[in-house]
């Protein structure tokens, strides 16, 4: 029984997943959760999580759920292939520091870039329109977040240190739509965020996860 | 050079750390970053934490912040002293459903419940007024996560499986001013959920730290 991802390729929580196991080179099947169709709130995938949100993965017996902690399972139980994602070879001070960048991603940089991308991107493909005012406000915190990347990228070539880990992969898939929007201009007048972004996102475990997503 | 968390006695997310601490029995000195004065925006301590948010830790040259990545750092370092927090010793399948209870703590409960007791509790203490459709809105939101806390505590004894870990721990602080407005009734009407925190608040540890809050 291999690796099954259920979500949808244009999601990026469950994109963020099907690049950690690219990353790795492993082997899973993509089943679809179609959440226009609500998909996501029946009892089949309820079963898989109980949230009722995408994506859940199933790797033989262990079914998880919240994106972040899938990729921190991946990261670990495919420790030996592809980059050491979590540092796990390194010091715990090392390993510190990864930890401490994951949580800027998920408390930091998540809210307001999901809620930028959200109302520029995806509010418009489901035929709603764009609050501009919400698209400003949210950039403006957006714009506090990436001056401290800006500086922390100054002085590191990856967000925790000397080597790409789980951090950097963890913001591919909602920068990689930022830069779809007018507010790319966040990251492409920020030259160390801007390199570091020409660079994560040019890996080829990336590029090929980049080409499933529909648009 | 001992252990020093920056921060404040009564936020939730300093007392997150000192409740960590204390539950692995380690000595710290809390030293006063007082937002009142906007003392986490001044130089000093954006040195510590670029983003100016309360708590930081400083054990030797390790220099951390974000509560739950500082937890995660106390929980391995000290993973010999106290309860397991991370279950280390478990198989991957366990430390996975750690992870992923941790994160839907960070994802799921933290933001209603947040905004919840700024606005119950922490709000009416700085001089303003109890928006009551706020409350009334997040107290919505959280009883859809509280509901699938009670099924799974129906099930588990703790968050993350038989043992407390600190999926539990992270849960505390923000539980613990729930408790003293007037949506306590979203803990006290689930009988899991609520033998769950009279288990977990009247540990020890969560007394002795319970103690330092102001109120």
């Amino acid at each position: 029984m291999g690796v099954k991802v259920y979500g949808m390729p244009m999601s990026t929580n469950t994109v963020r997943v099907l690049a950690a196991l690219n990353e790795k080179g492993v082997e899973f099947e993509l089943v679809i959760v179609d959440l226009r169709t609500g998909a996501h709130k029946k009892p089949d995938f309820l079963a898989l999580n109980p949230f009722g949100q995408i994506p859940a993965l199933e790797d033989g017996d262990v079914v998880l759920f919240e994106s972040r902690a899938i990729n921190r399972y991946i990261a670990t139980k495919y420790a030996e292939a592809g980059p050491d994602l979590l540092l796990s070879s390194g010091t715990p001070a090392e390993r510190a520091v990864v930890d401490l960048w994951l949580e800027v991603e998920s408390q930091q940089f998540g809210p307001p870039i999901a809620a930028l991308v959200y109302e520029a991107l995806i509010k418009p493909m489901l035929g709603g329109a764009t609050d501009v005012t919400v698209v400003e406000a949210q950039a403006t915190k957006l714009e506090k977040v990436l001056d401290v990347y800006e500086a922390r990228l100054a002085q590191s070539k990856y967000l925790a240190g000397a080597e790409f880990t789980l951090v950097d992969l963890n913001h591919i898939p909602y920068t990689n739509y930022l830069m779809k929007t007018p507010k790319a201009s966040l990251v492409t007048s920020r030259p160390h965020l801007l390199a570091w972004w020409q660079d994560v996102s040019s890996r080829p475990a990336w590029q090929k996860t980049a080409a499933a997503i529909p648009f």
